[in-house]
């Protein structure tokens, strides 16, 4: 694990038996353009099944405030919160929507997702 | 039943030969972090296609008082309403979604759900 | 038919050949609680799809009112609502979606339906 | 062509070989009602997939007007402006949807729409 | 490349394993009416899958700047967006809507969209 | 006192020392056109600064509900609403704001207000 | 009386012995421009003190609808609607609030107002 | 002080020489209805010009958690929870606005303040 | 007269002898900005008293167009706004407001306003 | 001048003959609370009268990010913000006004302002 995940607390998934869906919505990330230097800004929100493994909520805001004054693209964090999710709590499926502020008059949003295996029910 | 099972009260579905939802909306859920014992927050949707009993208004409002000084975590309490309102119900379908107000700066929604027996007729 | 359905004018259908939806959005319903005899109020949406005939929008403002002082619970009067109007109308679909105010903190939403025939043409 | 097709002037479209769409939102339909003499207010929204020619701007607008002093029911002018516009324009699909003003405490939606050949491609 | 795409500046896909979603809006996007001279406004929204090339978005914003004083149809604009972008990124999927204001009391809404290949996996 | 007013239970202010504010938003307030014998709806939002007397808020319930068969008018109903409240409250400042629902495509308000003492200190 | 004047039916002010306000929207308004021949939209706000004299909600509706074929300036009709209301009302306060659809990309509002005599108490 | 006022943690005004506002919106306020038992919820608005005492706004969230249990009127609770503060924090003026949800269709809102003494310079 | 005041065609006000507001919306202003080259964009609220005369709209619309492709900063175009229309229709009273886009995560609203003579009435 | 100060940049106010207000919102403020290390976030929004000298956008902009990783109290970085700017910018008045998130279920909000000198004429 890096260093990053290090920071991500788990707890055993209470209902393991059943496939439904946990919704965590940051709208306090930032992190810094390695070009410019300038700080963004982005809304995070991370929506996952669980299978054994729950992301204790307090470490996840820990997790999330490590980026604050790293330099790293829109594309790259936000797949790369993905993947350190995933590794940490091998979700049955996970999901990452990160919502960028306006900068020169455009908005930005990534959508990553990863399906790690079947759900055991249908789930709409 | 568990005691708040029994607080549950029914009535008989007037309409069990149709497939029909009803939804009620509770946005005055509290219960207390078993962590910190601080109170949480969040509204309560109770989505669901009766079988042959319906949960009556008033005493869901009770049962779902009853959590107001109990310590018991996001996940854990979602899941549990759902396994009630199940056990006393036996409905066609119900979904649980509960969403919590902000903590840390990071608001949170659990969503579960059960679909118990095929539907009559095909239901969009 | 009974006494509310006599309220309901109808006329024809004015394009039988093609399956389209007409919805009718009225935010002044208002009955009596049967056991408190307290008001309810709702929105009562309908939707559907007119086969031969078409329910007149005057008639039925006059059939809605015609529960303004009736004592009857939410999941019967939005089936009832249902059942009066595809026993006069006979439409290819209908939808009753009765969304009711807040009572004792939490707001209700019941939603039925009814499909009578094979729709002509697929229908998004 | 009846005299309100004639008002509608077309062009070619620019991307036959693609299937794309076009939405005209209008919010400011008006016509009489039939039996009261009374104007009614519609916003009117027209969606469609062009085939080889596109209605142009202007002189839908010029269309929309002519109804202005008409008397005629929800229904038939919503079916109306869907079969002049498919005559006119022989769409690969077309939709009109008319939301209608409240008159009697009632608001009113008619979605009318008609596919007239495959589609080149997929379309979500 | 034409001289409009040899402003889009692109950068490999830091994550080409992955189907990921990147949407860009810009609120900000002119040109002229070839007709009556006039500046027109619109929404962009850029919607795509990337494949192996992702696009700067400092030189997209250059790329949209471009139209300014260029006199051009709604429906060409629309499509030639698309077609400058995919010649340029090759993205497994790429959409563009453009929200047009209102002009004469009526809005439009172009929508174009392109698949090039079949996605790795499922995306809904 | 005449019988409407009965309805009206009151209890002592208690904090006469200071002069505060009570607001009261009702939506849910219906009477009856005295011409058409329509039903009318409005939103009853009651302002005061009690002197010795609150309006207790059940019976405040039960008083609005007294005018749910009444034939009456915009105008009369809400200055013979804070007729009734100024006479068994004796308040220091009240006002009536009635809002009632679209009638021919207009919608009303009626603002009554009366100040019956000077008030203690400045109110902003 | 001018021709417009006396379609407005008008009542006494049920209240007279207290300033209180009567506020009529109407967002259905329309009439032409007298340039272009084009129908213009706007929502009329009259907001007044009465006097003797109420005017009745059905004849005011009929009064504005009277404008629909007429061609006529923004600020002329704020102004004529104005003076034709004061005219026939004679109230103690009157407000015209004119707020009209976009034309060109602009979008206009024209407020006229006129005290006729001091009001009996001061009026927040 | 009572045992609620020594809840309430205290630190020096950082910038006694100037009036300036400090707003503290608390949407998770609840007490207990003293008559039924049943919960109440409400937003707490604190708005104060400090003298030489501004409240920790942890101690202020405890403070206010205090009433969790408590039964107690609305009228009282609001004027109950500005003498506290006044009596800890003696403020050049302080407000408290408390936005009661809806019982029994009716919404309710308290609002009390107190100026303790001249305002340095004007103060819009 | 400067070149772009030749640009404002004015007609005479209809009513001089009431005081009464005239506003204009333009949320289509766009300019350039003069050390960057970048476009920038605003709304631009025109509010006023016309004296002897009232601008005409279209050339108003054309006159905000002239700016297109000037280079001119946020506060500087919005008192030349000003300083051009006083100039044309020397008004009562006028005001312009101009709502600038967001820069640099930053959005700007400058505001300025010109009193020339002692208005005929108060004015709320 | 301190070293936040010289961050400032400003330039002479090209209108100072006039009253005039300037406001620029800045969603993007974090700091750092300075008891626990967790970020804060809020929106500062400065607005002014200018005398001679107006404050360069974006050296504000840098002006504010110098907070980002400084440990500070609400109450005084409002304050603080404030006085730098009084000092730099000497404006005829300025007001501060910064909204912070949720911290613990409460949002708050500081208000600072201070006026120089007389202004030029009544400004509403």
């Amino acid at each position: 694990m890096n260093s990053k995940q290090k920071l991500l607390v788990t707890f055993p998934n209470p209902n393991p038996e059943r496939d439904y869906t946990i919704i965590h919505t940051a709208p306090e990330f930032t992190s810094v353009c390695p070009v410019t230097g300038q700080p963004d800004f982005a809304t995070i929100i991370l929506e996952y099944i669980p299978e054994k493994i729950c992301v204790e909520l307090k470490s996840y805001k820990f997790y999330l405030q490590s980026f604050r004054n790293d330099g790293i693209y829109f594309e790259a964090v936000t797949n790369r919160i993905l993947d350190d999710l995933v590794k940490v709590c091998k979700p049955r499926y996970m999901k990452i929507t990160a919502k960028f502020n306006t900068r020169g008059g455009i908005s930005s949003e990534i959508i990553a997702e990863q399906m790690r295996k079947k759900l055991k029910k249908k789930f709409v």
